[in-house]
């Protein structure tokens, strides 16, 4: 997504990367933000209606911010290594319909995919447009684990009319 | 909300807690999930759309989870206090329309609020109830900052009907 918001083809569907949870990291996130007993200790994961140690729904979603980010920063430095322009990506007014459809557990691998489901000129902001994204995460299994819709600014080309 | 499904009541409010963002804590997390610039650095911040360095979405979304399990811990040890037995809190199946709706900058105190919109008995789950709470925080100056509504099963009392 190193394109102008103009250059953006809706139906685009790209994999942001992958990452595996590791018990240690799972913690480490839950006793910052998210202390509850089955993100914290195996044993309590276990007796838990997750039937083990799992990641805080949060830690998942803020992977998927990571790997965007690095995917992101991947892309501007191809552009810019090609002598191409980089748009600026604006800020997320927010997400919807975000779901945690199955416990992420230390080892499992999520690979992350992010599609372009809509783009609109935006009204209130001149030179910017709005894109809708589907996210997803699914595990080694090929099971979805996490899903959401989000949105975000994108600068219209410079060149571009309108 | 040590009560259990059947005793809440909707349209309560509950004040969750409160947080002071730093810059340590807000650099600290974009390093390991949302390495922006404006989310770590002030000189980059300010020449963003931002006006300054500001957390990343994620880290406000994630402290509300820590407010609320704070909160959660609160009324289950006044409860067991009391010799009142403790609820079950059940996974959250998700969340929606979740918004970002001003940045959150070094010294920023959000006061973070959750209340009941929604209850009805779990048609999957037997014994099980499922709330939705509209979620939101507001800064020091009164603005809104963040707001969401959420989902989450909680336990039905073992001596209620059904």
């Amino acid at each position: 997504m190193t394109r102008f918001f103009n250059d953006v083809v809706v139906g685009e569907a790209e994999e942001l990367g992958s990452h595996t949870f590791t018990a240690d990291e799972i913690k480490t996130f839950a006793r910052a933000f998210d202390p509850q007993p089955f993100h914290l200790d195996e044993a309590a994961g276990a007796a838990s209606h997750f039937g083990g140690l799992c990641a805080s729904g949060w830690h998942t979603a803020s992977m998927w911010m990571r790997l965007r980010v690095d995917s992101l920063k991947r892309q501007a430095e191809d552009a810019r290594a090609q002598g191409r322009p980089v748009p600026k990506l604006g800020p997320s007014p927010g997400f919807r319909d975000l779901r945690w459809l199955r416990p992420v557990k230390p080892g499992d691998t999520l690979v992350f995919w992010s599609k372009i489901v809509d783009k609109r000129v935006s009204a209130s902001r001149p030179g910017w447009g709005l894109l809708t994204h589907q996210n997803w995460a699914d595990n080694q299994k090929g099971e979805r684990a996490f899903e959401f819709t989000g949105t975000n600014f994108l600068e219209v080309s410079p060149g571009a009319a309108g």
